[in-house]
């Protein structure tokens, strides 16, 4: 695997500041439990579409931030994904409270869906770099990786973060939920299973260098 | 426009290092010129896959680097590519001699491709972050943004960077190329005509707000 660790670690020549080396551990050193169900909002998508407008209406704007957390498989960066009733895959996080702000919501996002404990206090989450941002028009069509021109009036906006994980912990997550490692050749350009924003994730990623810690 | 605005610099909680925030200029602000042509290397595609191969075998893996290089144009940021022959885009950029650092190399070709000058000492490209790298197994396949699995001699690295404008400069390009501004909403998941590098240049700059300087 030389050649590989080499290619890897050439981070000469980078302008930007901070580091783009992001180091990554097996899943084997992570350890999995559940806890009791998040019960669903909404019955069907309609019902979904129904109380975001309504949101919109009495808040505004809709901001979800979501979490991307990354470990080794085969020697090949993997996303952890959560699945939802055996069908539709998201992100660990959510929308943002009033007056919250994306690294307090995320925190308190990810405790609800991937620790025992809810106290954002107790918990350890490393926020690190904002990697993508998607925009929304409307509820009811696809995001943009951009503000459309002429849209004044967004209605959602989803910011993605890198969070970096600690050499091992445990991950609680809801009964009604299933943790998943999906490789990033998996991801890429497959819009069609994992939608848009998730399908993009090795783009986002791939300014990175990773560092696979071997056991 | 307020709304716009407020959205763009709203940039709260974000935990990574280094400004999100990128000033953008109305493409007013520059001119255009050109100067005699570069000659093609290849008279045809199947010429430029011959000497691809036989530069890695003389070389081992060729790297590349390419600027992403924004202007405003009707409230919307803009990428300039330069097309060739009336048919396919690309990116300023090119080829790294060996030896050389990822920004010197950059710099080099970004003068030799939109500049009068060939000498990079008079120069004043800013080169700003790496915001994304393609990995190519094979002359002949697409480019992924991972390094696949089971790769263990890369055939091509080409990685992206953001180049920062400033306030105003004169472009001189070579006659038998077009330098074009073309929005990020033509661009984003359009691989049919830009291919996936380009048509992904949406999603790698969305992390960024755009502070677009008026007139």
């Amino acid at each position: 695997m030389e050649d590989r660790e080499t290619f890897h670690c050439n981070d000469n020549g980078d302008a930007g500041g901070g580091s783009n080396v992001v180091e990554i551990y097996p899943l084997s050193r992570y350890f999995f439990g559940s806890k009791d169900a998040i019960p669903d909002k909404d019955d069907c998508p309609a019902d979904r579409i129904q109380r975001m407008k309504a949101n919109y209406t009495a808040r505004g704007m809709r901001t979800c931030v979501h979490g991307i957390l990354l470990v080794e498989l085969f020697q090949h960066p993997h996303v952890l994904l959560l699945q939802v009733r055996n069908s539709f895959f998201k992100l660990p996080g959510g929308r943002l409270r009033s007056g919250e702000s994306d690294v307090e919501g995320l925190k308190r996002k990810l405790s609800r869906k991937l620790s025992s404990e809810e106290k954002v206090t107790d918990d350890d989450w490393q926020i690190d770099e904002r990697i993508g941002m998607w925009w929304r028009s409307d509820f009811e069509t696809l995001p943009f990786p951009y503000l459309p021109p002429n849209l004044h009036r967004p209605k959602e906006c989803t910011k993605l973060f890198l969070v970096k994980l600690p050499t091992t912990r445990h991950f609680i997550v809801p009964r009604n939920l299933k943790l998943l490692a999906v490789p990033l050749c998996q991801l890429h350009d497959n819009n069609e299973t994992y939608g848009p924003i998730i399908s993009g994730i090795p783009q986002l990623l791939s300014k990175f260098s990773f560092n696979i810690i071997q056991d």
